[in-house]
């Protein structure tokens, strides 16, 4: 049985070589940040997930969250894991200081994110969610919300939902129908009562935490109609008492039942039925969707990180699988049964799942670095511009990272033959999990659409430009390198950002929605993929210099220079064909009747 | 809840315009399959497979099989069902008359066998495993074990399996050690003793029939070691008497367990266990594999038609979901909510999944026609010039198939949003059940193995090469049509042929074999989208041709020429990636250590 080990020495190189983890550390407020603090940090996350985390993931899918009578029991082993979460202050650490946050950069927390994800994602989706909430409140919410709430949040013995989804509103949140009436109570001061069901409802009753604070988009009797007509609520499970501690008495949000799932099997997903439940406005009326936006590209982010989470799991134990089982005989030499990882097609797999994680990694790093400076950068200018690269890459992290992530965790069942469709293997569970990152928090298509539409289109192309710069700055840097991998890898990564600029003046210069919508994952998927390709050109690039100056470890480096090549041969090679999909594609998409659909 | 309903039409077309089955229908033998009784036998196909099989498909998942006491029940209604299959007859469809059968050609039943498998794929296993058996002891057999075996086989009232895996030995059947030992005894006759332990044996044990008739690889004890060395063995469930009749004893081969698998859950896959089993030798001692290959290559062609059955399920539930479910405005006409099958990105998904599942319909069907030419065409040189392109093509059907039915059961989830995660949607179990397909008869890997060196390298790429001339000689029939769709589309089937033919020369030049193993799979790959390009590009012309003269259906036959654009611009136009993955790619494959490949 294959068990976790944090990747501690690509994270590393990432953080230092290409997130810039040094000009981080000098943002004000990040001065604790330094590289022994973020090396101890790590370690003990590392530990956390390998020893807390990874040994209740199988277990506690083959259990499963169990509902009974409104109640939410988690899998054995659940709850335990959590309370030493809570001890050790795993949730605090990237949250402000003034509600009890350790503080650290978004980039620290990435790292360790990916780690308490990668070993246990269904275990790590509850605190994902809070994370969202706590933003959502932190940002929106009034003094008197923030002094109630964040505390115990940010320490961890309460816990937050989104209730965004109704059974007609899912993607579309202009058709949510739950309603919020103003009310006034002696006790609990002016408030509202919430009515109405929701559904998929990530940890909306569990028994991990003493409370749970429920944000809940609802619409008041006067609002407009439409999305510019849904307010956010706070709608806690246990109404608070003045002095903030928990009345006994319960919320009437219950949850009415869980779903039978396909993956995340330990993650409860509630239908949440809210009957004149106590709810306190967060910011203003009817601005809900705004404020909802502030937790969704954030869970954006995370659901991409799941991405990049899953897919290392699911790489190491094919990795573990393929050193061990011994099958058929070396191709050239022949003679005895060897390991199957001598195979090229199985090499082909590992390195398709490596090269891949580790581009997606690298991307995921270098953004959170930029929400960082985006946020922390005494010049606005630097705020700006690197807001605006968060900007393009959320869609892009999300969609992309959450789609390879399918792909990586099904060539880890591949990897095992039989084996990998047997349940107790494991590696299936990976590919169940995995399943759901390219749907919640927005499916691919909404990404791509936000990408095409918001991102690129809104500004006439104006970051997607500037990232192209970028990209292109970096060719003279691996104009001048004599390796004949990163010579093949420049010739790729200089047709794939010709092939993204074409699409980004396309796109432009498109006036048909249809036409541009069409392309739209398409397009996602070539920038994911060459965005990856840029991160692993700069790695290489680094690489070479600290090999030609002999300079840390050379096995690590080389091996990052021969995993960059091949990204460029099997993964960023597709750049052009991706190309052509979007500028030439649309023509067919749209052609059908309805009916002309099914020729039964 | 979606009902599948047989795609009639596009089958029709298919075999009529593609396959050539007016052609098939002067072969020898074939004189039945008159256009009305080929009619009569999909009309009636298609009922039984939308009113017996698809109502126990979810529930049969669900319910799953049930192991107890070495015992196996199969879910509620797979007996009735069953006997309802026995009692029509569909087992004995592509069977020889001799032994019961009605001698159909090989194309007709597969169109029979799609909609089976569409239907119900855990159902359909058990007639697949049974029509190899036949068709091994048929070829292999003795006179004796014929007429024993082979009437009630074909009837279907005894099944079949294969007996190969076995712990240690899954892709490497060199590694099988079940021992076979002469015996003899005054009822029994002439015969085996078989031990030993054998996995993943499908419908190895169940309650649908009253015998079961294991085929099993074992080892005499002077028997070479490795693939030479490896006998095949009839072993019965029960013991048939003299005359015929069962006996009461039963043989000493028992089901131990059956797996607890990610799909196909109304299929029980049984770990079988031989203790002094009775066997008969089926053909000579030590020509087992060959034998085996007979059963495979069949079944593998089998599993490739899987893939097609799939993506047509899949497809058929997310096309209905998408008209029926009302979220978002149309991105240009805006004002009221539309079906998601207005939006673009869902018709991008929906033409993916039909244009992909028509294609490998299509190239499915052409096969299954080859295999008709290639057994019964007078002339030797039109059997072996037939043989030569199934051969090819059997690994392309199987592995290309099945990774695209992968791929489309996925897409059949995404389609479907948030609901496509909750099991009782039904869309996540093709996605499970389409797991196994490329795994199980030899996984993509070995398949692209084999097209690399079998049937490419060996002949000095003359199949393969055959092939390309054919694909070139549509090429003066495209050029003549002035429809737009069609000059895209042979733009790049042109370009398409050529990758091919690149990769034909790149295996048939080099010298290394694991620089051919490398880029086996994208190889594959990239024959299967050209294959399927080149029978849209065929369908497409035959269509323009009959809009020109205004004959049958004017609606399907737009249809399938626009289908075909879009399978150009979404599908076809990844093959000059694929072709520099397969010629550039292997640099990166081989360069890492074992050890390089974690940086824990």
């Amino acid at each position: 049985m294959s068990t976790y080990t944090a990747p501690l020495k690509d994270m590393k190189f990432v953080l230092d070589e290409l997130a810039g983890l040094a000009e981080v550390a000098k943002l004000p407020g990040y001065g604790e940040a330094t590289p022994d603090t973020v090396d101890a940090i790590l370690e003990e996350a590392s530990k956390f997930a390998s020893e807390i985390l990874d040994p209740i993931n199988y277990s506690g899918d083959q259990e499963g969250s169990i509902w009974k009578d409104g109640a939410v029991a988690t899998p054995k082993g659940f709850k335990q894991a959590y309370q030493q979460y809570v001890a050790a202050g795993w949730g605090a650490l990237p949250a402000d200081a003034q509600w009890g946050g350790q503080g650290l950069p978004k980039v620290v927390a990435t790292a360790v994110e990916e780690m308490l994800t990668s070993s246990n994602m269904s275990f790590s989706l509850c605190p994902l969610l809070t994370q969202g909430a706590i933003h959502a409140i932190e940002l929106c919410g009034s003094e008197a919300l923030k002094k109630t709430y964040l505390g115990k949040m940010v320490e961890g013995v309460w816990t937050g939902t989104m209730n965004l989804t109704e059974p007609q509103a899912g993607s579309d949140l202009a058709l949510v129908r739950t309603k919020a009436v103003r009310a006034s109570h002696p006790q609990l001061g002016d408030h509202y009562r919430i009515s109405g069901q929701k559904i998929f409802i990530t940890y909306g009753e569990h028994d991990l935490a003493e409370n749970i604070v429920h944000l809940v988009l609802a619409r008041t009797p006067e609002a407009p109609e439409g999305v510019k007509g849904i307010s956010l609520f706070l709608v806690p499970k246990f109404l608070v008492r003045p002095d903030g501690t928990l009345g006994e008495e319960r919320n009437s949000a219950r949850c009415a039942s869980i779903e039978h799932k396909l993956g995340i099997h330990a993650s409860p997903t509630a239908v949440m039925v809210f009957e004149d439940a106590v709810g306190y406005l967060v910011g203003e009326e009817n601005k809900g969707l705004a404020y909802m936006f502030v937790m969704m590209n954030a869970a954006r982010f995370s659901v991409g990180l799941e991405g990049v989470s899953i897919s290392e799991r699911a790489f190491q134990r094919a990795l573990a699988y393929a050193k061990e089982r011994l099958q058929g005989k070396d191709l050239v030499e022949g003679a005895k049964t060897v390991p199957i990882i001598r195979h090229p097609d199985v090499r082909r797999m590992l390195m398709l799942m490596k090269s891949q994680t580790e581009a997606m990694r690298a991307l995921a790093y270098v953004v959170a670095a930029a929400m960082d400076f985006s946020q922390k950068s005494s010049s606005s200018e630097e705020r700006k511009r690197h807001q605006a690269f968060v900007d393009l890459m959320i869609p892009v992290v999300k969609g992309w990272s959450t789609e390879t992530g399918i792909e990586i965790a099904s060539l880890g069942v591949q990897v095992h033959g039989g084996m990998g469709f047997i349940e107790e293997t494991g590696a299936a569970q990976h590919l169940r999990d995995a399943r759901i990152t390219t749907i919640y928090e927005g499916t691919t298509g909404i990404q791509a659409g936000d990408l095409v539409g918001r991102k690129i289109a809104r500004d006439g192309g104006a970051a997607a430009k500037a990232w192209i710069s970028a990209v292109n700055k970096l060719d003279s840097d691996l104009a001048r390198s004599g390796n004949a991998d990163i010579k093949a890898l420049r010739a790729r990564l200089s047709q794939g950002i010709q092939a993204v600029s074409d699409c980004v003046d396309f796109v432009v210069g498109t006036k048909d929605l249809r036409v541009t919508f069409a392309g739209a994952v398409p397009f996602l998927k070539l920038m994911g993929i060459v965005a990856g390709g840029w991160q692993m050109a700069r790695a290489a690039s680094v690489c070479e210099k600290r090999l030609s100056s002999r300079e840390g470890d050379s096995s690590f480096h080389h091996a990052k220079i021969a995993t960059a090549r091949f990204y460029a041969d099997h993964v960023l090679v597709q750049a052009p064909g991706l190309r052509n999909t979007v500028v030439s594609g649309a023509a067919g998409v749209m052609a059908l009747t309805d009916e002309q659909f099914l020729a039964a």
